[in-house]
């Protein structure tokens, strides 16, 4: 079933935001055994806003809207919905009491403007909004349907999962969605299309493999859509079984010619797998960070669940801290520089004396644009990982850009990590 | 003149990453006086992008296409372009010196699908991509312009900013963009329409203003385009300073109504305004993060320069690490709970005196999902920001999910501290 979202608002075509609203949607929308096709963003105008519904509506079953639907003048989609569908805002006292509701939770008094979140286009199904003022309009034109919802990323993705997701799997078929994804490290993108030609070009009809580089690692997707639908007909049930048969024999066979290489499987990132893995050995771990700033004690922590093996982080960002609260050598600093394996070594043995930990990572590099050298240019990082008493050091040259050299080395650190256990 | 972004990729359909480049270019080139009418995301299938092609030629005058140029076989843009244009693809040995130059650098050797990189369609021009592989390919259509290039971040950045942006320049008379943004905090966005209300009304045709809410706070963003050319009659350049002197007037009268809530202008970020003040008064500063875990010293990092003013942080994600390195009362901590104002007034000033720093931010929260009670639901959050001997502690609500929670905090966090200053 053949989905397009169209993300409304003029902070989208200038670049003052970055849209990531799009990728979750299409994300829980492929898991569920929706099609995505298209994704397009437009300006807050509503004759640009008609001219994409036409257009997606030409080519597709469903379109959900993002954006616009705000309390202020500068929102539009409402008002245009209603001219595109012929018809005119009423009144709703259901979606009165439920922005009511919600001020009263926060503490807020109604104003004029919230209150005219209420006025909803006569004819479409309303659907309540639970983390906000604006309401969720479903439109059904013949077999087709529009969705106009909130741009704000949590009252977007409230709505999908209680409402829109599950009425959209009661009206329409779906096809089986079938996905396997791989992460690996330590190749080019191009080496390891090598390796994998033949793979590829044996690949039955329907299979696809796909490439993505991702800082310093690889994705590959292996993907294809189960047409069989196993609700209905034996021969059917027969046909979506072989297929489901056809496409785990693959994705096995594309594992074993990599697994020198696996990192990760299952979309699951590094930061969930070293926390998986500190679990089942009841492995404790801190960080003690320079060039990346704290940004690996915050992958660490995005993971729901980190304090039960994570105790704390130094990040140690002057040499003097460095040497104070992480008893660095003051020669070691001076000789070898703060970005050197002497140096590197002892933050992460230190950090785990210091903290308490089974586990340290310790990271040391130049992340620009400025502090370069001849010999330590600009992407030069020391990473060490120690465990029980073991350490491992390792010099990586990451990138270009400061944004670039401090994502990679925290993905680095991690994937050292894990390699390391 | 028109631009549309047209990103290609299966990845992007099935939310597997979040599109970046496109918001990247469209603040670039809004920056540099082109109006992007359309950003689209569309497969790696040849119909779909010649269709999207067809679509954008029809009513925009500048193409850019990125991503699908890659070595493997799943990406088929320039095949693509080779049967848009009616041409086919020939060796160039100009790319092939580029791509050795580039495999030198890196100590790898040249392998066959990467050779392969070096085969552009015949008749377009070829622009040399510095750093990777892909060339980038320009087709000019009369008047029009489309442009392949790289979906790696890094380098589609690179050659915009050295190569396309300066060729199409040349190429097409420019608009000038006038645009102020506000950045506020403290009032919901309704409560600030309504403030703004007369102001809306009697704004000059032309000149639009917008709300974007971001974590916490919001961004207003007056803009306009100044649709006279400077640069030939005397008439033209006397609407031009018209216009902008206009639009200056009006930019002036924003700032005037909203100046109690003001909390940046230009863009700026809020990390970049700390940086900024603290250098200004020679201030130094660190941070003792909790439920943050590390995020407001990574935002502090991410700006260049940042080693000046911040010496580091403790990310005291246990109490035991609360307790004995940042010194917390143990028996505070049993009493009031890690997340309380005695805690993180503590947290802060023991922090500014571990690390030498003349102020120290200190956050103590409830992320969830799980952890909240009656009395502290998740979403509660305490931030105590400390300055040479005087702190301030605060009490947030700040959302509902883990991810929200913590960006809201980091955000809330600097916030207040920059209020302190």
């Amino acid at each position: 079933m053949k989905v397009e979202i169209i993300t409304i608002g003029d902070e989208i075509l200038i670049g003052q935001i970055i849209e990531t609203n799009s990728a979750w949607m299409a994300a829980e929308l492929t898991k569920a055994g929706f099609e995505v096709t298209h994704i397009h963003s437009v300006g807050d105008s509503a004759q640009t806003i008609i001219d994409a519904i036409d257009l997606a509506f030409s080519r597709s079953d469903i379109l959900l809207l993002t954006g616009g639907i705000g309390p202020t003048h500068d929102d539009i989609t409402k008002n245009t919905l209603c001219r595109y569908f012929n018809t005119e805002l009423i009144f709703s006292n259901e979606v009165l009491e439920n922005i009511l509701n919600i001020f009263a939770h926060r503490n807020i008094s109604l104003n004029e403007l919230t209150r005219n979140q209420a006025l909803v286009p006569e004819g479409c199904t309303v659907i309540q909004n639970k983390t906000g003022t604006a309401p969720i309009l479903w439109f059904q034109r013949q077999q087709k349907v529009l969705v106009s919802m909130p741009g704000v990323p949590f009252e977007m993705e409230t709505t999908m999962t209680d409402d829109i997701i599950p009425r959209l799997k009661l009206q329409f078929h779906l096809e089986k969605y079938l996905k396997e994804s791989f992460l690996v490290a330590g190749i080019t993108e191009s080496a390891l299309a090598m390796r994998l030609s033949e793979f590829e070009k044996e690949l039955p009809n329907g299979i696809s493999l796909a490439y993505l580089p991702l800082y310093g690692l690889i994705k590959l997707r292996l993907f294809t859509r189960n047409t069989a639908n196993p609700g209905l007909l034996q021969e059917q049930k027969e046909l979506f079984q072989e297929q489901t048969a056809l496409f785990q024999e693959q994705s096995e066979k594309l594992r074993n010619l990599i697994v020198d290489l696996l990192v990760s499987e299952n979309e699951k990132l590094l930061e969930e797998l070293l926390g998986e893995k500190l679990q089942m050995r009841q492995l404790t771990i801190s960080t003690a960070e320079s060039c990346t700033g704290g940004l690996v004690a915050h992958k660490i922590t995005s993971v729901a669940g980190a304090s039960a093996y994570f105790t704390g982080s130094v990040v140690s960002y002057s040499n003097e801290v460095k040497e104070r609260i992480l008893d660095v050598n003051k020669s070691d600093l001076d000789t070898f520089g703060a970005v050197s394996e002497e140096v590197v070594v002892q933050m992460a043995r230190n950090c785990a004396e210091l903290l308490k930990t089974d586990c340290a990572i310790a990271v040391s590099g130049i992340a620009g644009p400025t502090g370069g050298s001849e010999e330590k240019p600009v992407g030069t990082v020391w990473i060490c990982t120690y465990c029980r008493g073991k350490s491992i050091a390792k010099k990586y040259n990451v990138g270009n850009s400061r944004r670039e050299n401090i994502e990679r080395s925290a993905n680095m650190a991690i994937l050292q990590m894990l390699k390391m256990m």
